[in-house]
């Protein structure tokens, strides 16, 4: 059975997910529908893709994703289906599924949609209505033809040992770019922070360094918040040292 | 199959949501259950009223919605249940259905609920009890006499070219009172702002007013918050102007 | 049929919960998912305690709660879980189980959890995956064997007349550790509060204490924040008084 997948910068103190919700019972009732979440920075398709590649292993085969954050709505930006591993994921071609593993895309042609698409709201009109129609076991291919110029972003790329915060967590804590097997320290706005296996191995308010479930390295204060502790925001630099601290 | 729908003021931090659904699946175990949203304002029954009409119609038929923003509860005002085109409407008689089109409302006295029920929580001892019944295929006529006197309230209209706005929405953007159909461009605190097809028409940090998802035209800057720009707020006034900008 | 019903402190801005209920939808996937909440404030094993004491007996039999305060998370703090009446409670042994009403605690030893197990993320790796079966039919006994300490916390006690505030809901009201069934009035920071049975039984904004749907006595401030309105937070003092106001 399939599953449809959420994720947005919807929020939810407005009723769009709902509404989105609302489409897809109303075509595919018996399909289960999870949220991601619909907290990405508004208009922030990097944290989209970075949240999208953290969660879509571990959707069974077959399950089919929604990602909306869709700036260019009502532009010429084309609707697009990418397919990985008998996963299909829906969505603006604006580059929120460039950390997909070598995707398939397809132009959403096909007329799947709600009738009088707005123009600020293809989430509800457009992406909704494709999703349903997939996981209710309509042909990818019926979509609409293949694509070989999707819109790609790129993640940040550490310059050697010097990286960067891609963004901040529910708990404060600092998710970088680096890559999370590496032993020593990391030296963050001059202090030097110790690389440990769990936030337990430091005294509470301490700040520490981990591999985070994402796994990248991420700064984190022991039942604190980094952010709030040390000023860290994305974009702020992190480097890395081999030195034991 | 049914769905039944959630819309309330209850937050999401609080386990006040998830103890409704907790009632429902005892009693409507197979039924999926949708939140529209938690996130109205407290003891706003405007607001609720105006997401219940953004939302209600993309529901399928058969849904059963239940809309919790009770400042009253406790006292002696109804419970009701409201139908309207198949779907059930399951709340407090406060207004909350008003934008309604021609809703028959039935008062609850049937004895459907929790045992006990508490002064503070209907939503849990009364709300969803029945609306799971309902869901369940309960016949709506079961629950209890027709009345005629609802409590009704009233979105501001706008007086002649002068709006105001309802609400702000997550992304910041003043959702106001005003038709969406319109051309030419609207004022807002003495600026001229256009009104256009897409947030996209106007240059990142730009100020543009559209027709939003609601068909409501809204207030709105590209990749940014219009509330926190312009200090826009509940209340706040937007005139129309056929002149182009 | 088995309902899996989720209380953590992970927010739902950063993808945590749905990967769990992606994890979930892989091994049981007719299952329903439900949310108690995710915005237990982060580390606070006590007010997911009295969150998940709110909850847990509005739930069918067979219910299975996964419930992830978890700041030991990588170090030797044990996973179990907690059988109740039917119903099954998995987690870190910290205390957060510790005001159900005498569980049978097991220790979390089957090889039932994703390979290569991270060491920030159990909620994951292990506690979505025993979850997941035990809801699919799986036998408690397989999970491991019996253990007879558990960590326990206390909520604290009040003091003859003298309670405290235990947490802030999200409309600013403040849930005290008094018990409900009092009449009279009660002291908060010098100001006489009289104690009623419902929210409207004072002017807007005034003052009041209630018994909230938890059983415990609450103060609200009528259609206001009694957080905000009197400056109220976990640990302040409240005392009852047996005069009338």
């Amino acid at each position: 059975m399939s599953v449809i997948a959420l994720l947005t910068d919807f929020g939810t103190s407005d009723p769009h997910v709902g509404i989105m919700k609302g489409v897809i019972a109303g075509i595919a009732p018996a399909v289960p529908i999870v949220d991601i979440t619909h907290g990405v920075p508004p208009q922030s398709v990097l944290v989209a893709a970075l949240h999208l590649d953290s969660a879509w292993r571990y959707f069974p085969n077959g399950t089919v994703f929604v990602v909306v954050v869709d700036p260019g709505v009502g532009t010429a930006r084309r609707p697009v289906v990418a397919t990985v591993q008998g996963r299909h994921f829906v969505g603006p071609d604006n580059g929120v599924f460039s950390l997909l593993p070598n995707p398939t895309f397809r132009r959403i042609d096909a007329d799947w949609g709600l009738p009088n698409p707005s123009n600020t709201f293809h989430g509800r009109d457009v992406f909704s209505p494709v999703a349903a129609r997939l996981a209710r076991g309509a042909a990818v291919d019926a979509v609409g033809p293949v694509i070989r110029d999707p819109v790609r972003i790129a993640v940040p790329e550490p310059e050697g040992a010097l990286g960067q915060v891609l963004y901040i967590d529910h708990y404060g804590n600092a998710i970088t770019n680096l890559p999370g097997d590496w032993r020593g320290c990391v030296h963050v706005f001059g202090r030097v922070v110790p690389v440990k296996r769990t936030y337990a191995e430091v005294p509470r308010g301490g700040v520490v360094a981990l591999t985070g479930s994402t796994g990248r390295l991420e700064i984190a204060v022991r039942d604190g918040s980094a952010a709030a502790s040390l000023g860290l925001e994305p974009g702020s630099h992190v480097v890395y040292d081999e030195a034991d601290p």
